[in-house]
């Protein structure tokens, strides 16, 4: 939405001129009108406007609205409208969206809200929130179409017909025989490009080609299913193999993004959060930030050891110590550079553990490449400095170094393939385990070579 | 796929008994048969069993396999079927996957397929190929279902049964007008949902729900606006208005993680690649990393000569040496941390450029309480080790480390949150321009601080 339009109903809503802002706004994607009610609640501080536009949307399209909404507004409308209304909106809400919402407000609302609705919709519900954060059956819905397998193509296509408006998808179809076990999946496409008269069970996709997952797989799993198999949904199966309901692909994109956002904050030393920045409270950023801090403060203890150790005869040495950031920072920032590589082909499936030989041989030689082409550069920089800034570093203190940095580079290119893969092999978290093992170990290992070459090649040690 | 499966599959591959082979496979779904013939290729380094594979499939889905393939095993069939069989399969491919193929293959062989195309195809492929990277155009596909605003729904549903098998989707339709301007979308679903006699100019999506990007427009965009009003697919326009093709939902969904992609690879300072990390030859690796390396590796010279012009007190300063590394890395956490949040919040639209006011001040707050506790926890961490291990830090400079902690904390903090929303303003890449800056920066700036208040409080320098 932009400006322009947001001031328009602006104007109309504060001139009163209700009538004519309900056509425009029936008329209105429904995200645009979530935005427009979010707007007036975040930045304008009109809670009561934007109840009041919650109010006067036709009743057919406000649980749609209201799927849209942020959490905070969510439960600013909640706590503004009446227990029957609260109890048709929870109705005409899809599970996962009443799910959802009901995930991020305080218990005293949940039970307000369950008070109000009828004893089915709420026993679902009930069911719905004891699955575990992040599984299958926390992100799914029940509005699905399921098929009898005994059913023709007319008679699914006139059920659909009949029933559909109701469903969140209609495009893909799931078949069920009398127990509600799951045998088959049928595009709505092959229904309508098929006769009548043909059985859906004749056309369905069975066996082999039956892709479902179960209530307690990952979402990531669920992600990767739809993506490698391109479905529009992912029918969801309990442990008898009964069809319980299916995840779509606007929730599967969710996912995706959810879980890159993870990866992305994990490798930035951050307790990953599904928060959005501007809704996170303060001390709950700083809460995700300062463990890993810590952790980092503490690890660094090992360089300082390593420096401590050798004081006197860095103090000795014109130069060197002037390049020890120099060197840790390209011995950091190359193992990050393999490290991000690879959590992301292991978090796309484009890499597997079993790849991790091919991996390292590929490293092997980049590093090689590398690390000499940097140690050549800073053999340039050092030599130039010298005779431009006057840097006291001798000629033996700058072979040193460079040839230290050939060594970092290429240690931390093999920690960087490494640790990632030793990590998914142990069934630990990738991004989560790479970031503050490989700049500890990176660092230490760094200083320790530097200080190895130093002692060996400097004559006056 | 997993090895059993692979193991009964290439156990009739090698045994001959291809009839049954052929039995199963056209049965299988096809990313699973396109996952075979690509592991025969990769692993097994069998090209000629590979080529065997994809020749005996039923000629209705070897094109469909074909689009699932990467591009080392598409060239590999192309090279090894007649002509005619060439001009078949790009007939059969819709016209995103044939482009995406021929982006990838050499000169000589997109020739080669082109001149086994008929005169049709071949012009709409060169014009797609001529669409730049990365925008609408070069990620489009033609075969949508466009209907005449003249049509009743149930002439509508007719027209989708007669041509909708050679479509990539029919679950959103597009209408269109004599000059093949886009006038309204229309979802299958609430074709179905009405009235044989109804005609579709009133019941589609017009006007203000009109929902399209243009051909040149960026594929982030799309994907954006995909996920706002959660499309399966988004309908794309030429300069005129004219429908000139649809982009589905799973592309979006490659666009999505592509773009996650590259801002991982350019927050870990590399060149971003569209390449598969296993399918990349290790000179184009090596030469992804270098110039950010070299770039990092310079602007070190900042915090070398820094360090050298404090060189000598820094000698006669027992322990300020060791907590150099220390120092610099706090800083460069601390700074990531925002950094990474405010980057992805920008990505997904949760943060925008006009709300930095309200991510200042919370950063500021934020950076008191988690640098206030750092500089406690190190603090303790000083004195436990001057106890323990008899390390020789006096306790001013214990606490001119833990009161330089703090101010770099808070320090980076700001530079974290403010670099990504000022590239953002300027227009410039929020990811590529802050990793490289935050370090080179924040290094300078933790070491300017660090010796500034040595200088300050320490009384015998």
């Amino acid at each position: 939405m932009n400006l322009t339009q947001f001031e328009e109903l602006y104007a109309l809503l504060t001139g009163k001129n209700l009538k004519e802002l309900k056509e425009i706004l029936s008329e209105m994607p429904y995200p645009d009108i979530a935005e427009f009610i979010m707007e007036l609640d975040d930045e304008l501080d009109e809670e009561k406007l934007a109840v009041k536009v919650f109010r006067i949307l036709p009743k057919d399209i406000s649980a749609d609205v209201f799927a849209y909404l942020d959490p905070d507004s969510q439960m600013l409308i909640v706590r503004s409208i009446t227990d029957s209304e609260i109890g048709r909106l929870m109705d005409d809400l899809f599970v996962d969206d009443a799910v959802d919402f009901l995930e991020e407000v305080p218990a005293n609302m949940v039970r307000r809200v369950l008070a109000n609705t009828d004893k089915e919709t709420r026993d679902i519900i009930n069911r719905f929130l004891k699955y575990p954060d992040n599984c299958a059956g926390s992100v799914m819905t029940i509005e699905m179409v399921d098929l009898h397998d005994r059913l023709t193509v007319g008679e699914a296509i006139k059920n659909i017909r009949r029933s559909g408006v109701d469903k969140e998808t209609i495009y893909t179809c799931y078949v069920i025989d009398d127990n509600r076990h799951l045998v088959g999946t049928i595009p709505l496409r092959r229904l309508l490009l098929n006769d009548e008269e043909t059985l859906i069970t004749d056309i369905m996709s069975d066996d082999e080609q039956l892709i479902y997952v179960r209530t307690m797989d990952d979402q990531e799993e669920v992600a990767s299913i739809a993506k490698k198999y391109d479905l529009l949904s992912v029918p969801v199966v309990d442990n008898e193999g009964r069809l319980v309901g299916i995840i779509t692909i606007d929730d599967i994109i969710d996912i995706i993004d959810e879980e890159a956002t993870e990866d992305f904050e994990k490798m930035a030393n951050l307790t990953p959060s599904d928060d959005e920045y501007l809704k996170t409270k303060i001390g709950v950023l700083a809460k995700n930030r300062i463990p890993w801090l810590i952790i980092l403060l503490i690890s660094s203890t090992f360089t300082g050891q390593i420096i401590e150790g050798f004081e006197t005869k860095l103090a000795a040495i014109a130069g060197m110590t002037a390049c020890i950031p120099m060197l840790m920072g390209t011995g950091g920032n190359s193992g990050s550079q393999v490290s991000t590589l690879i959590i992301r082909g292991l978090a796309l499936d484009e890499i597997r553990v079993k790849d991790y030989f091919k991996v390292l041989w590929k490293e092997i030689r980049v590093s090689f490449m590398v690390g000499f082409v940097l140690a050549l550069v800073n053999i340039v920089r050092m030599f130039v400095l010298r005779y431009t800034l006057g840097s006291d570093a001798s000629t033996s203190v700058i072979f040193v170094v460079s040839f230290s940095i050939w060594c970092v580079v290429i240690v931390a290119k093999i920690m960087g393939c490494s640790l990632p893969i030793v990590a998914k092999l142990c069934r630990m978290d990738p991004a989560m385990m790479t970031g503050p093992l490989m700049s500890t170990v990176v660092d230490a290992v760094s200083l320790l070579i530097y200080f190895a070459l130093a002692n060996a090649l400097i004559p006056n040690i």
